[in-house]
């Protein structure tokens, strides 16, 4: 006897698990149960779900959770109530499935109870749908479509800039302060129109920006560093752009100028050498070089960090981060397909911050970049 | 010798665990470690989360992930890299935390790791921060203000139904086809107005809709049923409000009319039991039994449920689904202080679906609306 190889199972909603979603591809707020047996994918549906699984999603079977729990009812009548792993036992028995496999990110209780029930399951040490990492022509298309959303935000974003007034170092616009939040606004209205949804977009200003994940609150100042990073999701495909923007309206310093070419040196010097094939830290390497040519040290302070002291990129796709992480510590090879951001950042309260963020879909020879828009800073 | 209670331990991103979201109130799109020991909350966070951590969380410490990393380099200068188990395990020894306490949803993969050092870790059998499901009136004032902005979108959505004509089965506004497309724009921009972000907005018309989740596409038709169900972030505190109504553009028929006043009622009867103590499977009886009465009878078939095939709530605060399910299964009493909605919905391929979704904040004597919008649906 030949014993079989374990089915993939998964039990997630997909805005935690993207891998089910990339599975199915099918968007569910609630967790179910989804698996594949003999290469067919089979997701169980409660009714709720049912018809529009039927009509919406990739998978070869969908099988309703009710007529389960109704076996499961007659099986065992003194049972009050069944769970997902009730469900996924009586699935082993019906389908003749032996063992299962699931990914890392696996409910820890539910893999408990599936063992105590005697159920062979194995969590993944590797990634359970590694394809997800190499996106098809039609993948980096809608990354593409992504980041055309992320566009719109930065033109509306500029707008926004260069009809505001300078007011000693306040920015006023129509009379009003002009504050992140009316960026923010504005840069999310600017994208659902054009046909996507901005989640936590970034409009952070002066120091607020040394914190590369603060969102930004309140008056933007003149003269200042206003870093913007929009990370639309393409709502007809379900992918992520990602980009960034650092402005200033006034006249810029020769630091701040210094402080931005930096930054797009490092971008450049990290692109020159991004291709399949090269090491991940090789790549960020690049960016921390031009950082230290440069004189840009980085270091850890009570308050948090200064200097270049996140990656210098991630990977891009279903989700906004995802495989493969472009950092110091990751020695493997970037593989061909594989969609990453190069956003190379330097943050010094006092000074402020800067990031660059752009995204490339690696060839054997290099890159193709799937996000445009101009570089220009200083708006007057 | 005593032993100490398990510390509550997390790893997660605040958009998979809300429970996290909860107990930090601090948003982080990457998994961190977090966890409880001496009646203290701390976070250990990378470089590029932690200055944020000091400003906007509410963890009582924030380790450095570097700095534990350092550490561990110390101790075992041959290792390459360390993961969060490495971190966990670390974090145990030096803190004297002998045995860890993990929430039903957390990691299998991490789980195995931590039990292949020997850590003692157990799986939470129930939920970890009970108080999560009641609400203070803080919280219960931040769905509230969630609820004004779905009221926002309401607003906008009938705006443009009012303004559409009929022309034959069609709706045009301003010479185009009024699709569900252009209605949930519509509603999405009210919501970043009105302060919110309407992620996945329903609005679905016609035999659409008798999907309870799918979010409508194409063009709406004259005197057909659309549902519109809102759901939105309130960007200040992160809760949500949810809320739907049904409406009718054109004039409905009897049997539409007969529809929508069954559901009305059923809403109505299971507001009238709906208090603290009461059984959530008994509030959900009385829509089973109003619709009933009235003849809607409720099945399977090939292609889906019709009738009314979903729970009568759920309980709604950081993430839109939440404890407690108010359905036929629960035969447990509804807690004073949670929140629930109350949505009870008939669905019938031919003549359409109905939704009327409100949310109710339980008291001891009954419950306080958290919704605040009219029920007029036929809009002429």
């Amino acid at each position: 006897m030949c014993a079989a190889a374990p089915s993939l199972l998964f039990y997630a909603d997909t805005h935690a698990s993207r891998d089910l979603l990339y599975f199915g591809r099918f968007e569910c707020h609630d967790p179910f149960i989804a698996f594949e047996v003999g290469g067919k994918k089979v997701a169980v549906l409660n009714a709720l779900e049912f018809g529009r699984g039927l009509k919406e999603s990739a998978f070869d079977e969908i099988l309703s959770l009710e007529t389960l729990q109704s076996e499961l009812r007659v099986r065992y009548p003194d049972t009050p109530r069944f769970g997902p792993a009730d469900i996924i036992a009586l699935l082993g028995t019906k389908l003749g499935i032996g063992s299962w496999r699931v990914p890392e990110e696996f409910p820890a209780g539910l893999l408990e109870r599936l063992r105590a029930r005697h159920l062979r399951v194995e969590v993944a040490a590797e990634a359970v749908l590694p394809a997800r990492e190499i996106k098809t022509a039609r993948e980096a298309a809608a990354i593409r479509a992504g980041n055309r959303v992320a566009a719109a935000g930065f033109v509306a974003a500029e707008g926004l800039l260069r009809r505001a007034k300078i007011a000693g170092k306040k920015l006023v616009l129509d009379g009003r302060p002009l504050t992140s939040e009316r960026v923010r606004l504005a840069i999310e209205i600017a994208c659902l129109e054009a046909g996507g949804l901005a989640l936590d977009t970034i409009v952070a200003g002066g120091d607020q920006a040394c914190d590369p994940h603060c969102r930004g609150q309140g008056p933007l100042r003149a003269n200042a560093l206003i870093i913007v990073d929009i990370f639309p999701r393409h709502t007809a495909s379900g992918y992520h752009g990602d980009m960034t923007r650092t402005y200033l309206k006034g006249r810029a310093s020769a630091e701040q100028r210094a402080l931005v070419e930096a930054v797009a040196a490092a971008q450049k010097a990290a692109r020159r050498v991004l291709r399949a094939g090269v090491i991940s830290a090789a790549v960020h390497q690049e960016c921390v070089n031009v950082f230290a040519a440069r004189g840009y040290e980085t270091k850890a302070t009570p308050k948090g960090s200064v200097g270049f002291f996140h990656g210098t990129g991630h990977g891009l796709g279903l989700a906004v981060h995802e495989a493969p992480r472009v950092s110091a510590p990751v020695q493997e090879p970037l593989k061909q397909g594989a969609v990453v951001t190069v956003e190379p950042g330097l943050y010094y309260p006092g000074l402020g911050g800067c990031r660059i963020e752009d995204v490339a879909w690696l060839t054997e020879t290099g890159h193709q970049l799937l996000s445009k828009h101009p570089y220009a800073w200083e708006i007057g």
